[in-house]
C-alpha cells in the first residue's frame, strides 16, 4: 500500500495541499477548525511527515537564488529590483546567477545551487532546447523554484510570464496598420520558447492580413552586436523592400537603428520599427522608439511574492498558482504613419 | 616575543611579503633558490603558519562575491561581465549582492559574507561616510578583498578605479570651450568620495578659466527619478542662465533631457549636457549625449585579476596592486557649440 502523503490526506479532506501544509505547519492563515480537521484525519490514517523533505525545507539559509542570462538588458536589471524588494521585506539575501544564455554555465550553477546553500529559486532559463534534468535536480531536492519569463514546461512548478503571443501579434498589427507590408522579424535565440511564441504571434497577424509569410525575412540573434548589426545590414541590402522591423528583443533594435544609420535610410519614412523593451529612455531616443512593454518589475514582485508563500508557509508550489501578466504597447515616433 | 608572521619573515630576508608567502605555497612563479632561503629562514625562526588564517584560505568554495550598488546603470553591469569572464576562466562562480547605496544592506551583505561563503570578495561602496567596521571584518577573517570604482581608502588592499578629477576637469572645459558659462554640476551622493572627487575637478576647471563657483548650480541625486526631473526642472527655472550641465552619473543626464523636454529647452542651443555614462546607444539619443566613458569592462577585469592572483598565488593583496584607468571624453552633439 502506497504510504499516505499529503496529496492523500487533501484528497481524504477534500482540501487543497496546500491548506493541508498550511495546518499541519500550525501556519498562521489556517483555521483553528481546519487544524483540528487535518490533524485528526492525520491521525486516522497514521500520516508521517517525510523527514527527509522536512529537514530540508527548514530554510535555515534565509537566501534565495536568481538564475537569469544577463543584467544588460533592462528587463533582467527591473526583474531583479522587484525580486529584491519582496526578499527584503522578508529579510531574505538574494544571489544573483548570470547564464550568458549558456546551457553549460545553467548546469554548473543549478549544481552549485542544490549543494543545499539556499531555501529557493527563481529562474528565467538559458534555453528550452536542451535537456532539463538539472532542473528535475532542484524538484529531487525539494527546492522550491517559479520561473519567470523564460520558461521550462517540464517541471510541475509556478510560472509567471507575459502574453508574448497577443503582443507580438499587437505589434505586427500596429506595423500592418501604419502601411508596413514587408515586415522583418528580428528573434532571440530560437532554442527558447519565448522566442518561438514571438514568432507564432507574428505569423499570425501576418496571416490575418492576407500577408504570406516570407522566410527570409527572419533573423535570429547572433553572438556579438557587431555581428547582429552585420547581419541586419545584410538583410536589408538583400531586400530593400523591407519597411518593417518587429525586434522580439531590445538590443537588436538598438542594432537596426544602427544598421539603418550605416546605410543612410530613414527610420519611419524608409523602415518602421517596433520593438520589446523596458528601456527607460526609448522616448529619448532618435526617433523614439515603439515599444512592447513587458511589467518587468511587477514580475519580479510576483514570481518572488509566490516563492516566499510557499517557503513562510511551508507549501509546495504549484502549476495553479502561474501568472500570466500583460505587456503594454507605447507608440512613439519610431512607427508613425506617413502619408 | 611577539610570535613570528609573514612580514617579520619578510624584512628578515629583505623580500616581499608577496615573494614569502608564495615560496611558503610553493608557488610557480617563486624561483628554487627563494624557497630554500625562505624556508632556512623560517626554521631559523620558528615559523609556525596561522592555522586559522590557512584553513581560510584553502579557497574550497571556488566562488568569489561581488558588492555593488545596482545593475540598472551599464556601468556596473559591464564591470560584471568583466569580472564575470575572469571567473569563468578560473572555474569560479561569482555571487552578486547589491546594496542600493544603502549603508544597512551593505553591513549586512558583509556580515552575510563573513560567515565564510566565499574565497573573495570585489567590492564598490555603498557609502563613503559611514564607519567601516564591517569592511575591517573582511580583513579580520582573512578574506581578499579588492575595491573597484567607488572605494573606501581605509582598508590596506588594493583598490581599481578611474581618473576621476582629471576626467570632470576634461568635462567641465569641453562645456566652457563650447561656449558655456553657468554649468550646473549634478553630482552623485555626497557621502562618496568619487562624488567629491568629481566635483573638486568640476570646481578647479571653473577657477582655472575664472569662472567663480556657484554654490547654487550643485545638486545631488535623489532616490527617485521622478525626484530627479523635479529637482532639476526646478533649478533651471530658478536659474534661467544656466547654459551647460555636467551630470556625474548617466541617471541624471536622462532626467535633464527629460526636464529640457518638460520645460521645452533646447538641448545645444539652450542647454548643453555632458555626463559620465556607459550607455551603449548614447550616439542614439536625441540629441547624441556627449559622454565620459569609464573602462567598465577593463575595470571588471582587472579588479577580478588581482583578486585571482591572490587566491591562486596565496599572497596578501597590497595596496601597491591598485591600478587607475583612464575614462575616454566621447563628444557628441549635446555639447556642440552653436556660433
Amino acid at each position: 500500500m502506497e504510504p499516505v502523503n499529503l496529496k492523500r490526506l487533501a484528497q481524504e479532506l477534500k482540501l487543497s495541499v496546500a491548506t493541508v501544509s498550511r495546518a499541519l505547519n500550525n501556519s498562521k492563515s489556517a483555521s483553528q477548525e481546519t487544524k483540528a480537521r487535518v490533524l485528526a484525519m492525520a491521525q486516522k490514517l497514521n500520516y508521517e511527515p517525510n523527514p527527509h523533505a522536512s529537514s530540508l525545507r527548514r530554510h535555515n539559509s534565509k537566501t534565495i537564488g536568481v538564475i537569469l542570462p544577463e543584467v544588460t538588458n533592462p528587463f533582467f536589471s527591473l526583474v531583479i529590483n522587484g525580486i529584491e524588494e519582496v526578499a527584503r521585506d522578508n529579510n531574505y539575501h538574494v544571489l544573483i546567477y548570470l547564464t550568458h544564455d549558456n546551457y553549460q554555465r545553467e548546469l554548473a550553477i543549478t549544481r552549485l545551487l542544490v549543494g543545499g546553500r539556499i531555501d529557493g529559486v527563481l529562474i528565467s532559463v538559458a534555453s528550452t532546447s536542451q535537456n532539463f534534468n538539472h532542473l528535475d535536480l532542484l524538484r529531487q531536492r525539494n527546492i522550491p523554484t517559479v520561473f519567470f519569463d523564460r520558461v521550462y514546461d517540464g517541471l510541475d512548478t509556478a510560472q509567471v510570464t507575459t502574453d508574448n503571443y497577443e503582443s507580438s501579434y499587437a505589434a505586427t498589427c500596429h506595423l500592418i496598420d501604419n502601411g508596413c507590408r514587408t515586415i522583418a522579424h528580428l528573434a532571440v535565440s530560437n532554442s527558447l520558447s519565448i522566442g518561438r511564441t514571438r514568432t507564432q504571434g507574428y505569423v499570425a497577424a501576418l496571416h490575418d492580413n492576407s500577408i504570406a509569410f516570407d522566410d527570409e525575412l527572419m533573423l535570429h540573434a547572433q553572438t556579438t552586436k557587431h555581428q547582429d548589426v552585420t547581419m541586419i545590414q545584410g538583410l536589408l541590402q538583400r531586400r530593400p523592400d523591407i519597411d518593417g522591423i518587429f525586434a522580439s528583443v531590445e538590443s537588436l533594435a538598438m542594432s537596426s537603428y544602427e544598421a539603418c544609420q550605416n546605410l543612410g535610410l530613414s527610420i519611419i519614412t524608409d523602415i518602421k520599427i517596433i520593438a520589446f523593451s523596458n528601456l527607460e529612455i526609448a522616448s529619448f531616443l532618435s526617433p523614439p522608439l515603439t515599444t512592447i512593454t513587458q511589467p518587468a518589475y511587477t514580475m519580479g514582485r510576483e514570481a518572488a511574492r509566490i516563492l516566499f508563500e510557499a517557503l513562510l508557509e511551508n507549501t509546495p508550489i504549484l502549476a495553479s498558482h502561474s501568472l500570466e501578466l500583460k505587456s503594454k504597447l507605447i507608440v512613439r515616433s519610431s512607427t508613425l504613419a506617413v502619408s
